[in-house]
């Protein structure tokens, strides 16, 4: 396996624990460019907020109980090439360059933060205060520029640059740490849900104390002593920056593959099929693929370690190849953020197909926004809900729900995600017996009513 | 229609919408022996408790709203019979018997607390604070009785007879409120789980303040001055009692109609079919049903708004007759409730079947028991979700599954009935694109954990 995050590592333990199911033997071994391994990046923003002690509390498995397990995981062993014909890796480590064999390879590379030029210093660094947030490295560095502790003290006013996941839930850590935070984005914010409920999550940031800037991109950004002072955007406005973090999305690491001739799509991620499979002998897995999206097959980058564990997984049991083919099931693009500050608890979710993606995907889109509540309305628990409901007005068929409420509002995208997952319409979705009492939902669930209203309409 | 609460009125209201919608009119009368509807009964225990401040906040519709709709709504008028062959029914409203001839007849006349005779006196009525807990006035009664006032004061010690939901809502609701609570039960508490997670709610009723006495039923009370003073279990064992909730389960007020000659199933309630009828004119919803299972095609007896709304507005459609048929899609028994006192939360739901309803229904039952967290078990929000899959050992197919944990546990149960409504397997649970975040879920959710493990073993 090429690297040793979520993607990699499940592929690791599933085939030594399908081989060892088998009575077979076989030997694992893991190069891994950094020092960490099994990490979760989603938790960085919380470890940044102050909800996580440390990083160390974030690593799933330490390095050491991988190797107990029977794994060989080198850590600072940089692949730089592969040769499939040979069926042999070239990688450095210390300084020093060796090769592998092997018979079955898995990549796992994952993804790499977008830079953007605005950035970065003259030789290609980051310029000081600016900095992406994606390994654990990053968290400790955010945690000591938050500190303070340099000549220039804790730093009180930050800018985030980018509307998505990272950036929402970094304007959170900041505000949270008692920074103030300026949001800038290309587009609106949450891009992957329709426009009606953006406006309502661009609402909740401004009165969560996020001062929001959307459809602006980064002109430049204003330095004194080689330290960021302020960030200039397109319309010429400057706003004063201690420190600027670079959310502005991933890409998938596949120079490896591509420079050894393995196809790539168009968001440059490898193309597995269900069971993993990229070319003979190689597999590849998390988020340097692209994954098939359930609903229209079409393939969609979507970093995430659910995915990635996943097909890890698929990828671990199928190159042993005892017992049946395992298949990935295809992706959702489910997806459930929240933005908890400044007094403000609003949580995000989506399923499925938006609006924007179904009419994209050729559907004849049939959607409705429906307002409810998390509970029954006399109940103290009881939240405001948005519920959006995307569905086939030809077949009726469900492709998509977005969510946006307050605490307690997010995790019911699951059952829309099992609805969509099965395959049902719109009236299995409205009809089915979801869980009523009083401080847990209306008696018609929000996700029913608002499934009901929208079948009414079609 | 006779009854006007959930389902009664859901039929009032959809079939006045339906002719509308049709250009064509009808006239809705409903018959109600009580002063009230349209209430949230299940809500009465948050009355109770101090989460609502008053019995209007339980009444989803007043009478005026649902009269300036439309309706002929006559409050106080007690269906005493009805003659399938004339169609007419006969009532008694202010002491005077009359008359009312219908087209189409909405049989919604709910179900009553069965009430054991060691809670009546001599003459057939309730000992003093003896009460069930089903309707506004047995709420207004319990807020009267808990208030004190009376030559007695306020009472401080409450038994509370049944371990279902509204024993364990009852429980909470009286501790809240500074009393003592004993439960005695028949059998175990929540006996709707398996014996393995009725275990944890035990241990945690306990741990919460409850005084717990499972398998014991009540011999008799003991009263002083026609009031009761104590509760005497079969085995002898006396419990100072100042009042006793009486939750031993409710049953299909069907009287009426059986008086008529319409059938009535095990449980004693009718038994419409899909599209709601019980005799050529005679259509049923409600809490006097036996509903469809969905999963084994079986009649069961869930009183419960969920299926009283959705069989109502099915029924409400059908009796005016245009358009397309519908049809109630079947009940998957979810179920969802929660006891929090005492500095214990715990939240508790089922869908589906238990594996002593599998097994009892024929299936080669497979079933399992995992542990979880609700959230990545470095986020403050983590609570502990113990999850039981049951599945067909023979065919995959998922059966059921069950929750016990902590805040954020219960709701997840939608997303596995969801995947039972549309008939998927436990791979399927355990491979969808459920939601991802650290202070949402794990990165498999606590659910796919558990379908992921029976899977393994299946």
């Amino acid at each position: 396996m090429i690297g040793a995050d979520a993607a990699g590592m499940s592929a690791a333990h599933t085939a030594l624990r399908t081989a060892a199911g088998a009575g077979r033997e076989v030997g694992v071994t893991v190069l891994e460019a950094t020092r960490h391994t099994s990490y979760s990046a989603c938790g960085i923003p919380y470890w940044i907020a102050g909800d996580v002690g440390s990083g160390e509390d974030l690593v799933a498995r330490t390095a050491g109980e991988h190797r107990a397990a029977g794994i060989d995981l080198r850590l600072g062993a940089r692949a730089v090439a592969i040769d499939p014909s040979r069926r042999r890796v070239r990688f450095v480590a210390d300084g020093t360059t060796g090769e592998i064999g092997y018979d079955e390879l898995v990549l796992a590379t994952g993804a790499a933060p977008v830079v953007p030029r605005w950035a970065r210093t003259a030789d290609g660094g980051l310029l000081d205060g600016v900095h992406p947030v994606k390994n654990l490295d990053d968290g400790a560095l955010w945690n000591a520029l938050l500190s303070g502790g340099g000549e220039t003290g804790a730093p009180a006013r930050a800018v985030v640059v980018g509307g998505g996941y990272i950036g929402l839930e970094m304007a959170e850590a900041l505000i949270r740490r008692g920074l103030t935070a300026t949001l800038v984005t290309r587009g609106r914010v949450m891009s992957g849900l329709d426009a009606d409920l953006g406006a309502q999550i661009e609402d909740a940031l401004v009165a969560g104390g996020v001062d929001l800037r959307t459809g602006r991109t980064v002109d430049r950004l204003e330095t004194a002593g080689g330290r960021v002072v302020g960030v200039v955007t397109d319309t010429g406005e400057r706003l004063a920056a201690d420190v600027v973090v670079v959310a502005t999305g991933v890409a998938p690491a596949t120079g490896l593959g591509a420079a050894a001739g393995l196809a790539v799509g168009e968001a440059g991620g490898y193309l597995p099929d269900a069971g993993g499979r990229v070319a003979p002998g190689i597999w590849a897995a998390g988020d340097c693929c692209e994954v098939e999206h359930r609903l229209t097959g079409r393939r969609v980058f979507l970093p995430l370690g659910t995915h990635a564990n996943k097909l890890g997984r698929v990828v671990g049991a199928n190159l042993i190849g005892v017992g049946g083919e395992r298949r990935f099931g295809g992706a959702l693009a489910t997806a459930i953020t929240r933005f908890v500050a400044g007094g403000v608890h609003l949580e995000i979710a989506r399923t499925g197909l938006s609006s924007e993606d179904a009419a994209h995907a050729g559907y004849d889109v049939a959607a409705l926004v429906t307002t409810g509540t998390t509970a029954s309305g006399y109940m103290p628990e009881a939240e405001p809900i948005q519920t959006k409901v995307v569905a086939d007005g030809a077949t009726r068929r469900l492709l998509g729900v977005q969510i946006v409420g307050g605490a307690g509002s997010a995790k019911r995208i699951d059952a829309a995600a099992a609805a969509l997952w099965g395959g049902l319409d719109v009236d299995d979705l409205a009809g089915m017996d979801l869980a009523y009492a009083p401080p847990f939902a209306t008696v018609w669930d929000a996700l029913q009513i608002a499934a009901r209203r929208l079948a009414d309409r079609i």
